[in-house]
């Protein structure tokens, strides 16, 4: 009897060389270069700087729990009399200068490697959606371990999304243990890709670093080539730490998994209303998670992850899709690139509830603002709805689509005697009349433009013709192909068979594989 | 009998107070200033300038008119033996330095009023699309007069799109002389706002000078304060001019009417294949339009409206929605704020035939681009689907609120003492928590931020429990609400009754009013 994994992997080689033939192929263009984009003047950034380390050593943190008082304390901050941590200015520029720059978060296969070098630009999925818009019914409904590893596989096989940060909280899991680990689990099962994962207690991490030891072949491999980092929301605004989420962190810097000091903030309630202002906060507040991680250790890989979101006060929710919160997170990038520190945001974060006119230009502002600023790492960028409460698989189909054309705008326009032409100009102008016939045109048309996937450039009359149809519909039906078709074979099934005997893994082996 | 005017006018009244209650009312955000997105490098913008100048001067121009010969030869021009016109470099000089600058596209109503200094930013409709998206079929037929009027009067009761371009062919008219004036007629009767229309022959320009100076009531008063402005495609690439459209510029200029001189190019088929080389060319059709206007008088203003669209290889048709064609597009933007030149662009020509996610994020990319490269007038930005080849009343009422986003995104992130709000965090962190009851939140809360008219901020339990609606469906029962309530009453009866007397208007007196 024929194995049926090799037989999965030959119809979707087959199916590989169909798309070949459909359009050409361009190389990834995760890590193109932006911060073509500065929404601040130059002299505004050490102005934010100043406010910010300000804040930390005027102002200090809240609700420090012990093991940041110890550590903080002894390597420059005190504890006031109302218990607040202030972080000595000595302190907070030897962190800076002395903070891990210029690594890498890897993927299972290195081709998925993202080098985050100032200003190199991924983008990926992200959120932690409790919903999801179920593909058959189109209605919400509770997002389970089942869709987490459905998207997981469907990021896997789309090239403009460069990682699989966790979207979806799958509520089907008995308890936050069996969460934690088969997030992790789905996530590293479903995708080659770079993932992030989270923890909802520091208890939890030992289990996913030794998933991620299993899956390396052992620690060393893992520390070599990180594949999973934990996001973890170490501060919460105002100016506070959260007290789980600090052992969090310490337990990741003690496994050596690279950690995404985050802040999420909503700008109006808990931070100021003024950009300036909750940017200013929002650095200070994302440094101290920074600054703690460094003191626990120098070598700890830490992501500075900035998100300060907008609440639209007539309701006071958080609003994804606004100008405002897409010009304060370009802001945070752009500061992030001037502190030279790896870097995370969130944009894509529409508040459309589906995937309409709204989603997609709410989704494209956001993401190409922070693209163009140069963020190192764009999550919630595919997937994602309904001011983050919601996940759509059809959105990562389509986002792919536009995240393909948000990368090819970072392009750098090569300015040279090649390019300009001016010989080939020289000749149509006496030739021919135009430039389609031309070697360097039908050369170019294979490596210098984008093609998409399911987005439609038809005539109306062939579009028409074929049932006047939006994307979203065509999106559905292509999800689905990719869900019948691609299912990833890294994980040997004698690894899988090992991993399943080591931790408590909820996902059955059927569902894993072609029906 | 009350007279129905006035009672149109009293809905209209009432109306404004409802959605004035619904959302706050922020200031127009045309004029914001772009410019913090450079796509090209310093040291390239005097390379692609030189790489222009050469080709004007050593390729020079194909197919020129007497008009032009004549007056380009005198001023420091000369024809080769093949017939081609090549600019002298000191003429190109002479003309980048002696061309008018700084001045306004006036509305009707001086609140419209668009001043065009470097990089100040205005959006607008445009096109000239032969076929609309019928509101109630939803199926695309061809577009009439009607049709026109429609449009310029959705766009006149929308606060973001800040000026309207004919963006349809009235093709229910019997001639071309006839399309002409009506063209101008519908427009300027459907909208305060400033008004782009086109000529089909030099000799109907003198009709829409005509009805230009009726309006205004002189001809000098037109000149104090144009509010109407022709598109005029001078320069067709490869480097050829069009006789006909040379023509229709010297009677703009003649007639005092600012004067749009724009090349509408394709990447790979009428321009190199490389983004450089087919920006030079462009660059270079498009002064060699401004640079005979300004031959003719050089008081005549001229935008420099540069079009460099995409080709799709596969097919050879233009696509309005890449990647490529929007950091070209920026990039001419660029070049014009180099030159200092009041300048357009296209941007927003979705791919896409109806409003979907597609055309959100295409029209989004491409828009934002130029926004943010400092374009002073964005054509095209609202209401057009399908490659440019189709209109959608209920896409400008979607894009509305896109442009909205847009504009908001230029804002300057004002960094000071008051707005870094040092003191507001202290008193937050030692006080109550949140800042959402503090004085300044509640007062920007109406002056900071943008909200959407048709875009949806409310919970999926909201949304679903409202039906479940996309943007687009909302957008079409909006479009019909404002067709049935606004009709703009800036031309008197008296005016509009000595104009029928005057010019051959084929829009019925009663499409003009509520029925």
């Amino acid at each position: 009897m024929p194995d049926p994994g090799k037989r999965a992997k030959g119809r979707r080689r087959r199916r590989k060389a169909d798309s070949n033939q459909r359009r050409p192929v361009s190389p990834s263009m995760g890590g193109s270069v932006g911060g073509r984009y500065q929404p601040l003047n130059s002299e505004d950034l050490p102005r934010i700087d100043k406010a910010a380390r300000a804040i930390l050593s005027d102002v200090g943190m809240a609700e420090a729990p012990e093991i940041v008082i110890d550590h903080v304390a002894a390597a420059g901050g005190h504890l006031d009399e109302e218990g607040r941590l202030h972080f000595s200015l000595e302190l907070i520029e030897n962190a800076l200068n002395g903070l891990p720059r210029n690594f890498a978060l890897c993927g299972q296969n290195p081709k998925h490697d993202m080098q985050l070098d100032v200003a190199k630009v991924h983008a990926g999925s992200g959120g932690a959606a409790p919903l999801i818009l179920d593909l058959d019914s189109g209605v919400y409904r509770e997002s389970t371990l089942r869709d987490l590893y459905d998207a997981a596989r469907l990021v896997d096989s789309l090239d403009n999304i460069h990682f699989f940060s966790r979207s979806m909280v799958a509520r089907d899991m008995p308890d936050t243990r069996s969460l934690d680990i088969n997030t992790a689990y789905v996530c590293l099962a479903g995708t080659e890709k770079h993932v992030f994962a989270a923890a909802t207690k520091a208890a939890h991490v030992e289990d996913i670093a030794n998933l991620c030891y299993a899956i390396a072949g052992s620690r060393e491999a893992f520390l070599a080539r990180p594949f999973l980092s934990l996001n973890c929301n170490i501060s919460v605004p105002p100016l506070r730490f959260d007290a789980e989420s600090c052992e969090i962190a310490a337990k990741a810097v003690h496994y050596g998994i690279p950690l995404h000091s985050n802040t999420f903030g909503q700008m109006g309630a808990s931070s100021p209303v003024t950009l300036a202002g909750s940017i200013a906060q929002t650095i200070a507040e994302t440094l101290a998670g920074m600054i703690f991680a460094w003191v626990l250790d120098p070598a700890a890989k830490v992501i500075f992850g900035t998100r300060p979101m907008l609440t639209d006060l007539r309701t006071g929710a958080m609003s994804g899709g606004s100008a405002e919160g897409a010009i304060a997170t370009a802001s945070t990038v752009q500061i992030a690139n001037y502190y030279r520190l790896p870097n995370s945001v969130i944009a894509g974060a529409t508040d459309s509830k589906i995937a309409d006119a709204q989603s997609g230009y709410e989704k494209c502002l956001t993401v190409t603002l922070a693209a163009q600023a140069g963020s190192n790492l764009i999550t919630q960028a595919g997937g994602m709805q309904a001011s983050l409460m919601g996940c759509a698989l059809e959105s990562y189909v389509i986002d792919n689509d536009m995240l393909g054309v948000i990368m090819k705008s970072l392009a750098r326009i090569g300015v040279n005697d090649e390019t300009l032409a001016l010989q080939a100009i020289d000749e149509v102008a006496h030739g021919e009349g135009h430039f389609l016939g031309r070697a360097e045109t039908l050369e170019r048309m294979q490596s210098d433009f984008v093609y998409p996937e399911v987005g439609d450039r038809r005539t109306i009359d062939e579009w028409a013709a074929d049932g006047s149809r939006n994307i979203r519909s065509v999106a559905v039906d292509r999800t689905r192909q990719i869900l019948q078709q691609h299912y990833p074979g890294h994980l040997t099934e004698e690894l899988d068979r090992s991993l399943r005997e080591k931790f408590d893994i909820r996902l059955p082996q059927s569902d894993m594989q072609a029906n």
